[in-house]
């Protein structure tokens, strides 16, 4: 019997407060407006912006709110004027719209929609509007996406229609991790083949930006970690070499500089700490160096001396690796099934979205790469 | 007489120590060594970077030592290997090197040599060595050139022949103020027709900045200083329209970002303020906007908040506005000398060596544009 038209009553992990485990609830999700696509989530991973909203500096009307950006499902039902997805397309949903319509979207030097959830997400990381309530309670959408959740519903200007080959408790992870670590070693920084390479932090992202190098034909790619565990894993993506800040007794960008004769081409923060980020700048080579800053924070400022960018340096940012997010996850899903892009290989817990809380303490204790839930079955 | 192969005993201006006024002294210049040619200084502008050395931060062994950095003379000798220079060529004394040889200078991307007084300056701005000597002690030359004195020594590697019909009180400013700002525009913003700029300081470096993007083709040049004496200055560069931060109760950015629906594509910061750096970076729209440091300070960080550069900002900064040294001045003095650059409105006052502290009062007083001190009669 169709859904479509009707409430849906599913399961969804409510996150209620900040610094509290989320609680498996009954949602209701009500059906697509103008517009809208409401997609049954099939597998969804957990990244750290997950957590960052949970536990870091999120401002506590952001609450209650269902968690998870990181997702890929089946679509459902459609709104009205909404002509370029049908039910039973594969997608993805996205935390950055493409609505091709606004002057951020027309420009190619740039993925930054105006149109999507941060154009009005008033510091809470969500729309104001909300298709789920729970009892009795408007429930947010976090990044305008919340994969932990059975059903969603989305703009379909912030929806990836992929090919229907593709595994959705795999590429899942191309709605966010391995997106942005890939992109903004090709699409922001630029790497050069032959270039020098240093990637700071070897999560996920880290990862992603380390096959970026690799695939952008990067010579040298360090990967820098104070976790040596992550090495093995760096290099399936393509490190060549393997430098952990602990096993030095001075500043990590002196043993880079020592290393490279002067400083890496290329630099790029993965871990979203400002230390980091200034040892991933200083680490650049003078003249020509560009660091990239990939990982999130709002608690801190950044800061460097001026002479490290009147020396030559450029100082960059990668939000979902510059990706223009339809055309490029569509595209990204392809080189996967073309074989030309790693994505299984992030993948290093399988667990189900009962388990959520299970999954947050492996992301927020650093013993995972990615886990993976599965949401509803396919 | 020919004074090849003698020590020249000539007048210059020594700063025998921070933050007391230079001596007009008989100082001996040696003859120039191998690679080395001695040059008669005809003019020489006063740059905020001469009293930044003598006023701020500057390391105490930095001293004595002649200041400026901004000349223009003729070659007196030549050195035993020099072949691209003879006595009578007119030049520009380049504070950046431009060897042709080492990996920076083989390099498009940057104008960073790596033989230049900077790679041995130890924090005194100054080269190891000095053909200098004035009462028995050595003194230093001042970022390798010392323009305040009637003769100097310089490596051939950091001299610029120029048109022989150059007016040498005049070209003078293209050895620093008019060259960074113009090119932090054209070279290093690579600011694009049609577009938006702000350029924050309207001092010398900061006029040159706002010719450089009349000269790219900017549509918009929003001139912003805290002097509104400075606008009409600025009009004649090229500017559009003027911003005085105190006429307003909110941050500049906030009042860029409503001129111009969301802030400028390029701003450059000609002050040398951290705060101000940081205001630059603010006022570029989200996306494509790319901010440079062009001010010099090296006494604080500067700094912003990840998402400043996640949403799609770039920092840069620029080093004699990316000119590589030495093809760049001689192209500067060709566009001027075929009235594509405008040199002359930049000069405010014309003195004498022997009015040096003068001039460096004038300059800390921010009561000048640029102020040009005739050295040598030509």
């Amino acid at each position: 019997m169709s859904t479509a038209g009707k409430v849906i009553k599913c399961k969804a992990a409510v996150a209620w407060e900040p610094n509290k485990p989320v609680v498996i609830e009954e949602i209701e999700v009500a059906p697509p407006q103008a517009n809208e696509v409401r997609i049954k989530i099939v597998a969804t991973g957990v990244c750290h912006t997950d957590l960052y909203h949970l536990f870091e500096g999120m401002h506590k009307d952001g609450f209650p709110a269902v968690l998870g950006h990181e997702g890929a499902g089946i679509v459902e039902s459609v709104g009205p004027g909404v002509t370029e997805f049908q039910p039973g397309d594969k997608v993805i949903p996205l935390f950055i719209s493409q609505c091709r319509e606004c002057r951020f979207c027309k420009n190619p030097k740039t993925n930054q929609c105006e149109n999507g959830w941060a154009a009005d997400s008033h510091d809470v990381m969500a729309l104001a509007e909300s298709r789920f309530t729970c009892k009795g309670r408007k429930v947010l959408q976090f990044m305008g996406t919340s994969t932990f959740s059975e059903y969603t519903v989305m703009n379909q200007m912030a929806v990836a229609k992929i090919d229907p080959a593709a595994p959705l408790d795999k590429v899942c992870l191309l709605g966010c991790g391995v997106c942005t670590g890939y992109g903004a070693a090709v699409n922001t920084a630029k790497v050069e083949p032959g270039s020098t390479c240093a990637v700071f932090g070897l999560g996920a992202v880290g990862l992603a930006a380390v096959m970026g190098c690799k695939a952008a034909g990067a010579k040298r790619i360090i990967a820098v970690d104070i976790n040596p565990d992550k090495f093995e894993k760096a290099k399936v993506f393509g490190a060549t070499e393997f430098v952990n800040p602990k096993d030095h007794n001075k500043p990590i960008n002196e043993v880079l500089a020592e290393m490279t004769n002067g400083g890496v081409d290329y630099s790029l923060e993965c871990v979203g700490n400002v230390a980091v980020m200034r040892s991933a700048l200083e680490s650049c080579i003078k003249g020509w160096g560009v660091s990239v800053l990939v990982g999130w924070t709002d608690l801190h400022d950044f800061a460097a001396r001026p002479i490290q960018l009147i020396a030559g340096r450029t100082w960059k940012g990668s939000l979902f690796g510059g990706f223009k997010s339809k055309d490029g996850v569509s595209k990204m899903v392809k080189d996967y099934l073309d074989k030309k892009l790693k994505v299984d290989e992030f993948i290093s817990h399988n667990m189900t979205l009962d388990q959520a809380n299970d999954a947050i303490e492996l992301m927020k204790n650093c013993k995972c790469i990615r886990a993976v839930m599965s949401v509803s079955p396919p």
